[in-house]
């Protein structure tokens, strides 16, 4: 018999000024699956504090639609210079104020160790990690993948930390190598 | 016959993860007044979210009470590291949503801007602001006054800025140098 698990909905994100990715999964007897991933485009904006309005609004607009238990924010905690850290300081903290104003717990995790959880390898590429995570959430490639997929990785890498049982295991723990996957799936990596 | 100003209520603040500081003040037809001024204590959150919450839900409260029409917020543009600086910018990024989440503009001043604005001179100390700003909005020293001078300064900086007329100068006008105002309030400066 498999343990029993709560199911919990994860709304992982990846907070930038340009483009903010997101995923939802949920966590329950059957392992991880995808709820939807995406994209908040804000590029469009050329006022700094209309890019952190949006960011605010848009995660209440995830959290009222899907309402997730839990909130994954990709947090790298080194950065090029101190000016660009301060604003994606400002981008995530319009994000998490957004969980918190709803009561949404937030987690965060280094962009390193969420490479480390879904691909094994902390210094994953971006496409790597993409490879696995529609591997292991059985989706396709979309355009706005590449964008969408660090936010999607932040929600699982939560999962992995919190909620994975050794019985309902996904696939990827057959695969015990980055190298052993390609072999596997020769047609998935370009 | 002196020009007629709209008044306006402009909230400042000076978000920080263990003091957030916060001035109102009202601008019309009389020169700038003084409505109120105080900080958020975030030293007793241990939890870093929670800080991010509570200056959340802080801002909020003081919109909601004073319903400021605009927002000032002290913006440093370099800091000592980009840890530090990232934890800053998720502070001001909290602050920053409150206020655009209730429709009210945001406006950023670099701390040397506003100290400039005060007192005449961008490497004022922050004594000295405290002291001109008495002097300005007609208060007395308290206890929280230097920790909650810096949101207050940038509220009246952000006067100073939009809203100054000359015909409406504060008593500040009267003084042509720093070394003048000592010179006139010699009990004023320790």
């Amino acid at each position: 018999m498999k343990k029993a698990v709560k199911e919990k909905i994860i709304l992982g994100i990846d907070p930038g000024t340009n483009i903010t990715g997101y995923g939802i999964i949920s966590a329950g007897n059957s392992g991880p699956e995808l709820i939807t991933l995406g994209v908040i485009e804000l590029k469009r904006f050329h006022d700094h504090f209309l890019k952190i309005k949006h960011i605010f609004e848009r995660t209440i607009g995830l959290i009222d639609e899907y309402h997730p238990d839990e909130l994954a924010i990709e947090s790298p905690f080194y950065g090029k210079n101190v000016q660009s850290m301060l604003k994606l300081g400002r981008a995530q903290g319009a994000a998490i104020a957004a969980a918190l104003s709803r009561s949404v717990p937030v987690f965060e995790y280094a962009p390193r160790k969420i490479k480390m959880s879904i691909t094994g390898r902390g210094a994953a590429s971006k496409e790597q990690v993409a490879c696995m995570l529609m591997n292991i959430l059985k989706f396709r490639e979309t355009e706005i993948i590449l964008d969408a997929t660090d936010g999607l990785a932040a929600a699982l890498c939560h999962y992995y930390q919190n909620y994975y049982i050794g019985n309902i295991a996904p696939k990827t723990k057959e695969y015990k190598s980055w190298k052993d996957f390609i072999k596997q799936n020769p047609g998935r990596v370009k």
